[in-house]
Protein backbone atom coordinates (compact mmCIF):
# COMPACT_ATOMS: atom_id res chain seq x y z
CA UNK A 1 0.00 0.00 0.00
CA UNK A 2 2.57 2.69 0.99
CA UNK A 3 4.28 1.53 -2.28
CA UNK A 4 1.78 2.27 -4.27
CA UNK A 5 1.18 5.35 -2.26
CA UNK A 6 4.37 6.24 -3.14
CA UNK A 7 4.42 5.39 -7.06
CA UNK A 8 1.26 8.03 -6.73
CA UNK A 9 2.91 11.00 -5.46
CA UNK A 10 5.82 10.64 -7.95
CA UNK A 11 3.40 12.12 -10.58
CA UNK A 12 2.25 14.86 -8.17
CA UNK A 13 5.86 15.38 -7.39
CA UNK A 14 6.70 16.31 -11.38
CA UNK A 15 6.87 19.91 -11.46
CA UNK A 16 5.59 19.98 -15.27
CA UNK A 17 2.71 17.64 -14.01
CA UNK A 18 2.08 20.30 -10.97
CA UNK A 19 1.71 23.35 -12.84
CA UNK A 20 -0.48 21.34 -15.38
CA UNK A 21 -2.69 20.78 -12.73
CA UNK A 22 -2.46 24.09 -10.80
CA UNK A 23 -3.75 25.60 -14.14
CA UNK A 24 -6.27 23.31 -15.23
CA UNK A 25 -8.22 23.30 -12.07
CA UNK A 26 -7.51 27.57 -12.41
CA UNK A 27 -9.83 27.28 -15.44
CA UNK A 28 -12.06 24.15 -14.53
CA UNK A 29 -12.81 27.31 -11.63
CA UNK A 30 -13.15 29.79 -13.82
CA UNK A 31 -15.79 28.06 -16.18
CA UNK A 32 -17.31 26.77 -12.77
CA UNK A 33 -18.05 30.40 -12.16
CA UNK A 34 -19.80 30.97 -15.22
CA UNK A 35 -22.65 29.20 -13.41
CA UNK A 36 -22.70 31.83 -10.77
CA UNK A 37 -22.90 34.66 -13.43
CA UNK A 38 -25.87 33.09 -15.27
CA UNK A 39 -27.73 32.45 -11.78
CA UNK A 40 -26.77 36.13 -10.87
CA UNK A 41 -28.52 37.64 -13.60
CA UNK A 42 -31.59 35.46 -13.71
CA UNK A 43 -32.12 36.17 -10.74
CA UNK A 44 -31.56 39.56 -11.01
CA UNK A 45 -33.28 40.57 -14.35
CA UNK A 46 -35.79 37.76 -13.63
CA UNK A 47 -35.24 36.30 -16.57
CA UNK A 48 -35.68 32.06 -15.70
CA UNK A 49 -36.72 29.18 -18.57
CA UNK A 50 -38.46 26.93 -16.49
CA UNK A 51 -41.87 27.27 -14.98
CA UNK A 52 -40.71 25.84 -11.51
CA UNK A 53 -37.87 28.42 -11.23
CA UNK A 54 -40.64 31.39 -10.90
CA UNK A 55 -43.25 30.05 -8.37
CA UNK A 56 -41.91 32.04 -5.53
CA UNK A 57 -43.22 34.92 -8.13
CA UNK A 58 -46.64 33.71 -7.77
CA UNK A 59 -48.82 31.33 -9.65
CA UNK A 60 -50.20 31.99 -13.27
CA UNK A 61 -49.98 35.00 -15.01
CA UNK A 62 -48.26 36.95 -12.68
CA UNK A 63 -45.26 34.47 -12.72
CA UNK A 64 -45.40 33.50 -16.37
CA UNK A 65 -43.55 36.92 -17.32
CA UNK A 66 -40.59 36.03 -15.73
CA UNK A 67 -40.19 32.72 -18.22
CA UNK A 68 -38.34 35.23 -20.92
CA UNK A 69 -34.94 35.39 -22.24
CA UNK A 70 -32.54 38.65 -21.41
CA UNK A 71 -29.33 39.33 -23.28
CA UNK A 72 -27.45 39.73 -20.14
CA UNK A 73 -28.30 35.89 -19.11
CA UNK A 74 -27.74 35.24 -23.16
CA UNK A 75 -24.57 36.77 -23.00
CA UNK A 76 -23.25 34.68 -19.68
CA UNK A 77 -24.77 31.32 -21.53
CA UNK A 78 -22.73 31.97 -24.37
CA UNK A 79 -19.56 32.92 -23.19
CA UNK A 80 -20.25 29.88 -20.99
CA UNK A 81 -20.59 27.53 -23.97
CA UNK A 82 -17.35 29.14 -25.17
CA UNK A 83 -15.71 27.95 -21.92
CA UNK A 84 -16.66 24.79 -22.51
CA UNK A 85 -15.46 24.52 -26.33
CA UNK A 86 -12.08 25.92 -25.40
CA UNK A 87 -10.98 24.87 -21.78
CA UNK A 88 -12.38 21.04 -22.51
CA UNK A 89 -9.86 20.73 -25.08
CA UNK A 90 -6.94 22.57 -23.19
CA UNK A 91 -7.51 19.86 -20.04
CA UNK A 92 -7.81 17.32 -22.27
CA UNK A 93 -4.36 17.94 -24.32
CA UNK A 94 -2.60 19.87 -21.51
CA UNK A 95 -2.60 16.40 -19.68
CA UNK A 96 -1.48 14.54 -22.70
CA UNK A 97 1.24 17.39 -22.99
CA UNK A 98 2.28 16.99 -19.47
CA UNK A 99 2.80 13.81 -19.92
CA UNK A 100 4.55 14.31 -22.95
CA UNK A 101 7.69 15.31 -21.16
CA UNK A 102 8.03 19.22 -22.14
CA UNK A 103 10.49 21.60 -20.53
CA UNK A 104 8.80 22.84 -17.42
CA UNK A 105 9.30 26.59 -19.07
CA UNK A 106 8.09 25.64 -22.09
CA UNK A 107 5.55 23.95 -20.36
CA UNK A 108 4.49 26.76 -17.49
CA UNK A 109 4.54 29.54 -20.75
CA UNK A 110 1.98 27.45 -22.41
CA UNK A 111 -0.27 27.09 -18.88
CA UNK A 112 -0.03 31.01 -18.32
CA UNK A 113 -0.88 32.15 -21.82
CA UNK A 114 -3.60 30.01 -21.96
CA UNK A 115 -4.94 31.06 -18.49
CA UNK A 116 -4.43 34.48 -18.91
CA UNK A 117 -6.20 34.50 -22.39
CA UNK A 118 -9.60 32.80 -21.28
CA UNK A 119 -9.40 35.48 -18.57
CA UNK A 120 -9.52 38.07 -21.01
CA UNK A 121 -11.82 36.44 -22.96
CA UNK A 122 -14.57 36.46 -20.33
CA UNK A 123 -14.07 40.05 -19.52
CA UNK A 124 -14.56 40.74 -23.18
CA UNK A 125 -17.60 38.92 -23.49
CA UNK A 126 -19.00 40.01 -20.48
CA UNK A 127 -18.77 43.74 -20.32
CA UNK A 128 -18.06 43.58 -23.54
CA UNK A 129 -15.07 44.73 -24.89
CA UNK A 130 -15.19 46.33 -28.56
CA UNK A 131 -13.91 43.53 -31.04
CA UNK A 132 -11.50 42.36 -32.35
CA UNK A 133 -10.68 42.14 -27.93
CA UNK A 134 -12.90 39.00 -27.56
CA UNK A 135 -11.95 37.86 -30.99
CA UNK A 136 -8.05 37.47 -30.27
CA UNK A 137 -8.17 36.31 -26.45
CA UNK A 138 -10.15 33.45 -27.97
CA UNK A 139 -7.47 33.23 -31.23
CA UNK A 140 -4.22 32.89 -28.54
CA UNK A 141 -6.23 30.18 -25.95
CA UNK A 142 -6.91 28.50 -29.26
CA UNK A 143 -3.23 28.73 -30.79
CA UNK A 144 -2.15 27.85 -27.40
CA UNK A 145 -4.22 24.06 -27.22
CA UNK A 146 -3.02 23.69 -30.67
CA UNK A 147 0.42 24.25 -30.08
CA UNK A 148 -0.06 21.51 -27.22
CA UNK A 149 -1.61 19.03 -29.61
CA UNK A 150 1.49 19.10 -31.77
CA UNK A 151 3.94 18.55 -29.39
CA UNK A 152 1.58 15.84 -27.94
CA UNK A 153 1.30 14.45 -31.42
CA UNK A 154 4.98 14.17 -32.11
CA UNK A 155 5.70 13.03 -29.19
CA UNK A 156 3.50 10.25 -29.10
CA UNK A 157 1.79 9.20 -32.71
CA UNK A 158 0.88 5.77 -32.60
CA UNK A 159 -2.00 5.41 -35.44
CA UNK B 1 7.47 -4.89 -22.27
CA UNK B 2 6.20 -6.47 -18.92
CA UNK B 3 8.09 -3.48 -16.84
CA UNK B 4 5.42 -0.93 -18.62
CA UNK B 5 2.39 -2.89 -17.84
CA UNK B 6 3.07 -3.18 -14.65
CA UNK B 7 3.79 0.27 -13.61
CA UNK B 8 0.87 0.99 -15.81
CA UNK B 9 -1.74 -1.51 -13.27
CA UNK B 10 -0.09 0.50 -10.44
CA UNK B 11 -2.39 3.16 -11.03
CA UNK B 12 -5.22 1.17 -11.94
CA UNK B 13 -3.99 -0.69 -7.94
CA UNK B 14 -4.58 2.21 -6.10
CA UNK B 15 -7.83 2.39 -4.56
CA UNK B 16 -8.27 6.17 -4.64
CA UNK B 17 -7.60 5.76 -8.51
CA UNK B 18 -10.05 2.67 -8.56
CA UNK B 19 -12.69 4.55 -6.85
CA UNK B 20 -12.39 7.31 -9.23
CA UNK B 21 -12.63 5.96 -12.15
CA UNK B 22 -15.69 3.98 -11.08
CA UNK B 23 -17.73 6.95 -10.21
CA UNK B 24 -16.05 9.26 -13.17
CA UNK B 25 -17.14 5.99 -15.42
CA UNK B 26 -20.52 6.35 -13.98
CA UNK B 27 -21.28 10.04 -14.40
CA UNK B 28 -20.07 10.20 -17.84
CA UNK B 29 -22.24 7.13 -18.37
CA UNK B 30 -25.52 9.17 -17.09
CA UNK B 31 -24.07 12.00 -18.85
CA UNK B 32 -24.24 9.79 -22.33
CA UNK B 33 -27.71 8.76 -20.87
CA UNK B 34 -29.33 12.22 -21.73
CA UNK B 35 -28.80 12.09 -25.44
CA UNK B 36 -31.19 8.66 -25.60
CA UNK B 37 -33.57 10.75 -23.19
CA UNK B 38 -33.76 13.41 -25.67
CA UNK B 39 -33.19 11.44 -28.40
CA UNK B 40 -36.67 9.23 -26.74
CA UNK B 41 -38.69 13.31 -26.44
CA UNK B 42 -38.04 14.18 -30.11
CA UNK B 43 -39.36 10.68 -31.60
CA UNK B 44 -42.25 10.41 -29.28
CA UNK B 45 -43.12 14.16 -29.31
CA UNK B 46 -42.20 14.35 -33.23
CA UNK B 47 -39.89 17.30 -32.58
CA UNK B 48 -37.01 17.55 -34.54
CA UNK B 49 -34.68 20.09 -35.53
CA UNK B 50 -32.95 19.17 -38.93
CA UNK B 51 -34.81 19.05 -42.26
CA UNK B 52 -33.36 15.65 -43.29
CA UNK B 53 -35.06 13.93 -39.53
CA UNK B 54 -38.55 14.38 -40.58
CA UNK B 55 -38.14 12.53 -44.23
CA UNK B 56 -39.52 9.46 -43.00
CA UNK B 57 -42.60 11.50 -42.13
CA UNK B 58 -43.19 12.34 -45.89
CA UNK B 59 -42.32 15.04 -47.99
CA UNK B 60 -42.87 18.88 -47.78
CA UNK B 61 -45.37 20.59 -45.69
CA UNK B 62 -46.35 17.25 -43.91
CA UNK B 63 -42.81 16.66 -42.63
CA UNK B 64 -41.98 20.50 -42.19
CA UNK B 65 -44.74 20.64 -39.31
CA UNK B 66 -42.23 18.65 -37.50
CA UNK B 67 -39.54 21.04 -37.49
CA UNK B 68 -40.38 22.53 -34.10
CA UNK B 69 -39.53 22.78 -30.33
CA UNK B 70 -40.72 20.70 -27.63
CA UNK B 71 -40.92 21.65 -24.02
CA UNK B 72 -40.10 18.08 -22.93
CA UNK B 73 -37.23 18.05 -25.67
CA UNK B 74 -35.86 21.25 -24.64
CA UNK B 75 -36.15 20.24 -20.87
CA UNK B 76 -34.13 17.12 -21.49
CA UNK B 77 -31.70 19.04 -23.44
CA UNK B 78 -31.05 21.65 -20.42
CA UNK B 79 -30.46 18.69 -18.56
CA UNK B 80 -28.06 17.52 -20.41
CA UNK B 81 -25.86 21.00 -20.72
CA UNK B 82 -25.90 21.39 -17.30
CA UNK B 83 -24.28 17.80 -17.33
CA UNK B 84 -21.55 19.26 -19.55
CA UNK B 85 -21.28 22.21 -17.43
CA UNK B 86 -20.70 20.15 -13.98
CA UNK B 87 -19.65 16.78 -14.67
CA UNK B 88 -16.72 17.80 -17.20
CA UNK B 89 -15.12 19.82 -13.86
CA UNK B 90 -15.74 16.77 -11.82
CA UNK B 91 -13.98 14.42 -14.38
CA UNK B 92 -11.08 17.19 -15.22
CA UNK B 93 -10.17 18.04 -10.97
CA UNK B 94 -11.56 14.52 -9.59
CA UNK B 95 -8.96 12.97 -11.41
CA UNK B 96 -6.44 15.49 -10.39
CA UNK B 97 -7.80 15.37 -6.92
CA UNK B 98 -7.39 11.54 -6.99
CA UNK B 99 -3.75 12.23 -8.27
CA UNK B 100 -2.78 14.28 -4.88
CA UNK B 101 -2.73 11.49 -2.71
CA UNK B 102 -5.98 11.94 -0.59
CA UNK B 103 -7.46 9.74 2.16
CA UNK B 104 -9.52 6.28 0.50
CA UNK B 105 -12.35 7.44 2.81
CA UNK B 106 -12.16 11.29 2.45
CA UNK B 107 -11.83 10.87 -1.47
CA UNK B 108 -15.27 8.48 -1.47
CA UNK B 109 -17.43 10.66 0.06
CA UNK B 110 -16.49 13.19 -2.50
CA UNK B 111 -16.97 10.93 -5.36
CA UNK B 112 -20.47 9.02 -3.88
CA UNK B 113 -21.87 12.81 -2.75
CA UNK B 114 -21.21 14.27 -6.49
CA UNK B 115 -22.32 11.13 -8.36
CA UNK B 116 -25.77 11.01 -5.93
CA UNK B 117 -26.21 14.99 -6.34
CA UNK B 118 -25.94 14.50 -9.89
CA UNK B 119 -28.57 11.54 -10.14
CA UNK B 120 -31.00 13.42 -7.96
CA UNK B 121 -30.60 16.76 -9.95
CA UNK B 122 -31.39 14.76 -13.48
CA UNK B 123 -34.47 13.72 -11.75
CA UNK B 124 -35.44 17.30 -10.71
CA UNK B 125 -35.21 18.51 -13.98
CA UNK B 126 -36.96 15.68 -15.89
CA UNK B 127 -39.53 15.16 -13.81
CA UNK B 128 -39.64 18.08 -12.64
CA UNK B 129 -38.92 18.43 -8.77
CA UNK B 130 -40.61 21.98 -7.25
CA UNK B 131 -37.43 23.68 -6.43
CA UNK B 132 -35.41 24.40 -4.75
CA UNK B 133 -35.05 20.33 -5.15
CA UNK B 134 -32.79 20.93 -8.78
CA UNK B 135 -31.08 24.26 -7.36
CA UNK B 136 -30.12 22.18 -4.08
CA UNK B 137 -28.40 19.27 -5.63
CA UNK B 138 -26.66 21.25 -7.89
CA UNK B 139 -25.27 22.88 -5.38
CA UNK B 140 -24.22 19.84 -3.63
CA UNK B 141 -22.37 18.83 -6.80
CA UNK B 142 -20.94 21.67 -7.07
CA UNK B 143 -19.48 22.48 -3.87
CA UNK B 144 -18.01 18.84 -3.79
CA UNK B 145 -16.09 19.63 -6.97
CA UNK B 146 -15.29 23.20 -5.10
CA UNK B 147 -13.75 21.02 -2.09
CA UNK B 148 -11.71 18.80 -4.36
CA UNK B 149 -10.52 21.81 -6.37
CA UNK B 150 -9.33 23.45 -3.18
CA UNK B 151 -7.49 20.41 -2.12
CA UNK B 152 -5.54 19.96 -5.61
CA UNK B 153 -4.50 23.31 -5.47
CA UNK B 154 -3.34 23.14 -2.05
CA UNK B 155 -1.36 19.94 -2.71
CA UNK B 156 -0.23 21.30 -6.38
CA UNK B 157 0.19 25.06 -6.77
CA UNK B 158 2.66 25.86 -8.67
CA UNK B 159 1.91 29.22 -10.50
CA UNK C 1 14.46 14.92 -10.96
CA UNK C 2 15.81 12.71 -13.58
CA UNK C 3 14.51 9.72 -12.00
CA UNK C 4 11.11 11.53 -12.22
CA UNK C 5 11.45 11.99 -15.69
CA UNK C 6 11.93 8.55 -16.41
CA UNK C 7 8.70 7.11 -14.51
CA UNK C 8 6.65 10.09 -16.47
CA UNK C 9 8.11 8.70 -19.86
CA UNK C 10 6.99 5.21 -18.91
CA UNK C 11 3.04 6.35 -19.10
CA UNK C 12 4.21 7.74 -22.57
CA UNK C 13 6.56 4.63 -23.57
CA UNK C 14 3.67 2.17 -23.19
CA UNK C 15 2.12 1.87 -26.23
CA UNK C 16 -1.72 1.69 -25.26
CA UNK C 17 -1.63 5.32 -23.37
CA UNK C 18 0.42 6.22 -26.87
CA UNK C 19 -2.47 5.38 -28.61
CA UNK C 20 -5.04 7.16 -26.47
CA UNK C 21 -3.23 9.80 -26.62
CA UNK C 22 -3.15 10.45 -30.51
CA UNK C 23 -6.41 9.62 -31.29
CA UNK C 24 -7.54 11.38 -28.34
CA UNK C 25 -5.58 14.61 -29.22
CA UNK C 26 -7.20 14.09 -32.77
CA UNK C 27 -10.87 14.16 -31.75
CA UNK C 28 -10.30 16.73 -29.73
CA UNK C 29 -8.59 18.80 -32.77
CA UNK C 30 -11.91 17.74 -34.85
CA UNK C 31 -13.85 18.91 -32.31
CA UNK C 32 -12.24 22.40 -32.39
CA UNK C 33 -12.10 22.61 -35.86
CA UNK C 34 -16.16 23.39 -35.49
CA UNK C 35 -15.48 26.65 -33.80
CA UNK C 36 -13.30 27.29 -37.15
CA UNK C 37 -16.75 25.87 -39.61
CA UNK C 38 -18.71 28.16 -37.65
CA UNK C 39 -16.85 31.50 -37.82
CA UNK C 40 -16.50 30.78 -40.85
CA UNK C 41 -20.50 30.32 -41.55
CA UNK C 42 -21.15 33.63 -39.65
CA UNK C 43 -18.78 35.74 -41.69
CA UNK C 44 -20.06 34.58 -44.81
CA UNK C 45 -23.38 33.92 -44.12
CA UNK C 46 -23.41 37.86 -41.94
CA UNK C 47 -25.06 35.88 -39.42
CA UNK C 48 -24.05 37.15 -35.97
CA UNK C 49 -25.36 37.17 -32.40
CA UNK C 50 -23.43 39.74 -30.44
CA UNK C 51 -23.89 43.85 -31.11
CA UNK C 52 -20.00 44.05 -30.80
CA UNK C 53 -19.32 41.74 -33.75
CA UNK C 54 -21.27 43.98 -36.48
CA UNK C 55 -20.02 47.23 -35.97
CA UNK C 56 -17.52 46.68 -38.35
CA UNK C 57 -20.59 46.48 -40.94
CA UNK C 58 -21.56 50.35 -40.23
CA UNK C 59 -23.69 51.82 -37.13
CA UNK C 60 -27.76 51.38 -36.00
CA UNK C 61 -29.84 49.79 -38.50
CA UNK C 62 -27.10 49.07 -40.81
CA UNK C 63 -24.93 46.57 -38.74
CA UNK C 64 -28.42 45.41 -36.42
CA UNK C 65 -29.59 43.40 -39.53
CA UNK C 66 -26.65 40.88 -39.57
CA UNK C 67 -27.45 39.98 -35.50
CA UNK C 68 -29.76 36.87 -37.13
CA UNK C 69 -30.03 33.29 -37.23
CA UNK C 70 -28.55 31.39 -40.56
CA UNK C 71 -29.67 28.03 -40.92
CA UNK C 72 -25.85 26.94 -41.72
CA UNK C 73 -24.60 28.56 -38.76
CA UNK C 74 -27.31 27.02 -36.55
CA UNK C 75 -26.08 23.33 -38.40
CA UNK C 76 -22.34 23.95 -37.34
CA UNK C 77 -23.48 24.65 -33.53
CA UNK C 78 -25.44 21.57 -33.63
CA UNK C 79 -22.43 19.75 -34.70
CA UNK C 80 -20.38 21.16 -31.99
CA UNK C 81 -22.39 20.62 -28.98
CA UNK C 82 -23.44 17.17 -30.67
CA UNK C 83 -19.45 16.66 -30.40
CA UNK C 84 -18.89 17.98 -26.73
CA UNK C 85 -21.67 15.68 -25.55
CA UNK C 86 -20.05 12.34 -26.99
CA UNK C 87 -15.81 13.43 -27.43
CA UNK C 88 -15.76 14.39 -23.78
CA UNK C 89 -17.21 10.86 -22.61
CA UNK C 90 -14.34 9.17 -25.25
CA UNK C 91 -11.83 11.40 -24.18
CA UNK C 92 -12.31 10.81 -20.44
CA UNK C 93 -13.78 7.07 -20.28
CA UNK C 94 -11.05 6.57 -23.03
CA UNK C 95 -8.24 7.48 -19.98
CA UNK C 96 -9.44 4.97 -17.72
CA UNK C 97 -9.68 2.43 -20.55
CA UNK C 98 -5.98 2.96 -21.29
CA UNK C 99 -4.88 3.10 -17.80
CA UNK C 100 -6.44 -0.34 -17.01
CA UNK C 101 -4.21 -2.21 -19.18
CA UNK C 102 -6.21 -3.52 -22.18
CA UNK C 103 -4.37 -5.44 -25.01
CA UNK C 104 -3.00 -2.98 -28.16
CA UNK C 105 -5.19 -3.78 -30.17
CA UNK C 106 -8.54 -4.75 -28.86
CA UNK C 107 -7.69 -0.44 -27.56
CA UNK C 108 -6.52 0.28 -31.01
CA UNK C 109 -9.99 -1.12 -32.58
CA UNK C 110 -12.05 1.10 -30.08
CA UNK C 111 -10.58 3.90 -30.66
CA UNK C 112 -10.09 3.66 -34.74
CA UNK C 113 -13.34 3.11 -34.68
CA UNK C 114 -14.72 6.25 -32.73
CA UNK C 115 -12.60 8.12 -34.69
CA UNK C 116 -13.97 7.38 -37.71
CA UNK C 117 -17.43 7.83 -36.46
CA UNK C 118 -16.68 11.09 -35.18
CA UNK C 119 -15.00 12.15 -38.45
CA UNK C 120 -18.60 10.80 -40.55
CA UNK C 121 -20.94 12.14 -38.10
CA UNK C 122 -19.09 15.84 -38.95
CA UNK C 123 -19.48 15.13 -42.45
CA UNK C 124 -23.46 13.67 -42.20
CA UNK C 125 -24.26 16.74 -40.20
CA UNK C 126 -22.58 19.39 -42.42
CA UNK C 127 -23.22 18.48 -45.95
CA UNK C 128 -26.15 16.98 -44.75
CA UNK C 129 -26.61 13.46 -45.51
CA UNK C 130 -29.54 11.65 -45.55
CA UNK C 131 -30.56 10.01 -42.32
CA UNK C 132 -29.52 7.47 -41.09
CA UNK C 133 -26.27 8.44 -42.04
CA UNK C 134 -26.00 10.76 -39.15
CA UNK C 135 -27.14 8.52 -36.81
CA UNK C 136 -25.53 5.10 -37.62
CA UNK C 137 -22.62 7.08 -37.27
CA UNK C 138 -23.83 8.50 -33.97
CA UNK C 139 -24.82 5.27 -32.92
CA UNK C 140 -21.33 3.89 -33.72
CA UNK C 141 -18.99 6.20 -31.29
CA UNK C 142 -21.99 6.14 -28.40
CA UNK C 143 -21.32 2.11 -28.40
CA UNK C 144 -17.55 1.98 -29.01
CA UNK C 145 -17.76 4.83 -25.84
CA UNK C 146 -20.19 2.29 -23.49
CA UNK C 147 -17.79 -0.32 -24.44
CA UNK C 148 -15.22 1.07 -22.93
CA UNK C 149 -16.62 2.00 -19.88
CA UNK C 150 -18.01 -1.48 -19.37
CA UNK C 151 -14.10 -2.14 -19.61
CA UNK C 152 -13.36 0.33 -17.18
CA UNK C 153 -15.87 -0.58 -14.57
CA UNK C 154 -15.34 -4.50 -14.92
CA UNK C 155 -11.84 -3.76 -14.13
CA UNK C 156 -12.02 -1.06 -11.57
CA UNK C 157 -15.02 -1.52 -9.86
CA UNK C 158 -14.77 0.11 -6.26
CA UNK C 159 -17.89 1.52 -4.66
Amino acid sequence: RRGEMAKMTQLVNNEVFRAYATYAAIVLLKMMLMSLITAYFRITRKAFVNPEDTESFGKGESAKKYLRTDPDVERARRSHLNDLENIVPFVGIGLLYALSGPELSTALLHFRIFTGARILHTFAYLLPLPQPGRGLSWAVGYSVTFSMAYNVLKAVWLL
